[in-house]
């Protein structure tokens, strides 16, 4: 078992890696026998895992409700973190509950953000189940539901308690969920570490087939790397920013295509190549940086072009809407080499359009 | 104009209170020309004071937006909230973007919540425009919306970047809401400060018929008790509690009879007597400092009885259900003496059965 230590400006909370982690009382401190927890998860989820973990909690002595709400992006809601308001409510749940999201990045955004709503803020436990909760929103605190007229705009910054990974979780994971976490996996090589990058070149494939100990290593990595930058800026006044490296280009397809027509990493993938593009583009990066990174994102089976039939200039109204402008401003995050990435809002709209078109263009 | 600061971790506010301040600019910082601005207002109090606030802005340079919310207690919900959401992404509000509250107190907790909220939190104004927003809601940061199973169940401690108390909102207030005001005023000399009370006593009268020179004077102290007892405990960890004093109560009435029924003002009046009863029956008050609270009540044109009908037995389960109850077990604010209370869990459900019936047994 790895832990990794987030440090906050007022407390600090530990990220436990292992295996086998669910069966295992251990895993669960801080909570304490007579604790009341309400899990959080989806249906298909809790399949597989609901009762292992209840179990677990039963030994530790914990009073244990359970609500589920509809599995998938769209139903990443209003309406779905009601659901859990109305549970908790109906269980007379006090102030002194913990909620646990059991899941993946959608039961952990909803189920955060019922925990930093509910009675104005209880304690929270995150499970993540699909890799790229493991390595991206189990970590940081950014909790959310979406507004149909944008993503992730209604939220809280809002931290756990503890984040529990057991890689064990990925094995019922679907082959494509697999790869929509390397997308995010990729990313902190590209943003932050070219060591890490190069890592990567050489080990894709083995990550691909769930290798535990490699698995093991790349989650804690991500996860040290995501802690840093949380560390220095809790609620994203500046370099938290250049996690949401292309973020912005991916919310564009995710939210013309309509949420959980393609997976999130699979939209990070493809604005990441954007975002790359448009760094070479801008006379930062080389052709052969955007190459290595569209075949090592090719090798973990991702997207690497637009959806069929979606125009470069259709991103731009969607781009505008995105969270990182500034007074109408496109706020871009852009490569100044493999492993090193900054923010500018430097960047003519015209550019942002022919670097959407690069990859057609070759 | 006076100001009261409000202290907090780390930052601190101002609370300005005077008249004629809406027509002012200055009362508007730190807006600056350039930002931009969404109001969040009902029909009733726009009609008086929007055009007021809007021209102030577009004096100073700011670019203002507007949406309005039904007005009353049954439409602070998660779906009011949404209306808000909608008007900020539909007009392109960012994260940069202030929200400014313009109303009583179900203007300020919804608003407040949308700016906790929108794209994880964003700037946050205050104008309360009814005394009970101005002595209470609008100090302290806390927000939040209703559930149909219990009142203020999903909210944030957010805090406003400023407060600006006009008391010429109050001269378009109905004289009902007035009283309502009044009763959170009488709680602070109650629980906080007996001499307060007693020069609540002497003036009861004049507030009742809004002489400015009193107003100004009762609402500065009410706002420095709170901002006092904010600043030791932002997030009711402790004192800060006691400023539920009668309320575990009173949401109980209002649960009861359904929320716009009775004012919360009013529902608060009967329950700090019945609150009041508890302690006499406890051994920590006399008869007279019971009959002393009833009488300011009473002369502030306030409810001092139950509603017709409600049995006191039917509180108990909506009083199980506050957000005070620890572990199941009921926790309340009891007086041990006039002007000084404190917590406990020590109560039978038989006493405070007693104490509702206390005044119909008189």
């Amino acid at each position: 078992m790895l832990t990794v230590d987030v440090e906050l400006k007022d407390r600090k909370y530990s990220i436990i890696i292992g295996k086998d982690l669910l069966k295992d009382v251990e895993s669960f401190y801080p909570l304490n026998s007579g604790d009341r927890v309400m899990i959080v998860s989806n249906p298909t989820i809790a399949k597989y895992h609901l009762s292992t973990v209840e179990n677990t909690l039963f030994k530790l002595g914990c009073h244990v409700d359970h609500v589920l709400i509809p599995d998938g992006e769209k139903y990443k809601t209003l309406e779905s973190l009601n659901l859990i308001f109305t549970a908790l409510l109906e269980k007379n749940h006090s102030r002194d509950t913990t909620i646990i999201a059991l899941g993946g990045g959608v039961v952990g955004d909803i189920a955060g953000y019922a925990a930093a709503s509910y009675q104005r803020g209880v304690r929270f436990i995150q499970i993540p189940t699909t890799l790229l909760a493991q390595v991206d929103s189990s970590v940081g605190g950014k909790t959310a539901v979406n507004h149909s007229l944008g993503k992730n705009m209604i939220g809280a910054f809002y931290q756990p308690i503890s984040v529990i990974i057991d890689i064990n979780t990925l094995n019922t994971l679907p082959r494509r969920e697999v790869s929509a976490g390397l997308a995010e996996v990729i990313k902190y090589g590209t943003i932050f570490d070219v060591q890490f990058f190069e890592w990567l070149e050489k080990h894709i494939d083995k990550l691909v087939s769930l290798e535990s100990s490699l698995l093991i290593y790349c989650i804690e990595r991500c996860c040290q790397l995501k802690a840093r930058i949380v560390a220095q800026d809790e609620k994203e006044h500046s370099d938290r920013a250049l996690l949401n490296f292309g973020h912005t280009f991916g919310h564009a397809i995710e939210t013309h295509l309509g949420y959980g027509n393609w997976l999130h990493g699979e939209a990070v993938a493809v604005g990441m190549l954007e975002a790359a593009a448009l760094s070479y583009l801008n006379g930062d990066i080389t052709e052969n940086d955007v190459a290595r990174l569209e075949l090592l994102l090719a090798r973990a089976n991702l997207p690497t072009y637009s959806p069929d039939g979606m125009l470069s200039k259709e991103y731009l109204p969607y781009m505008k809407r995105d969270k990182k402008v500034l007074n109408g401003e496109l706020r871009l995050i852009l490569l100044k080499s493999l492993g090193v990435a900054y923010i500018t809002t430097n960047i003519s709209e015209d550019k942002v359009v022919q670097a959407i078109d690069y990859f057609s263009q070759l």
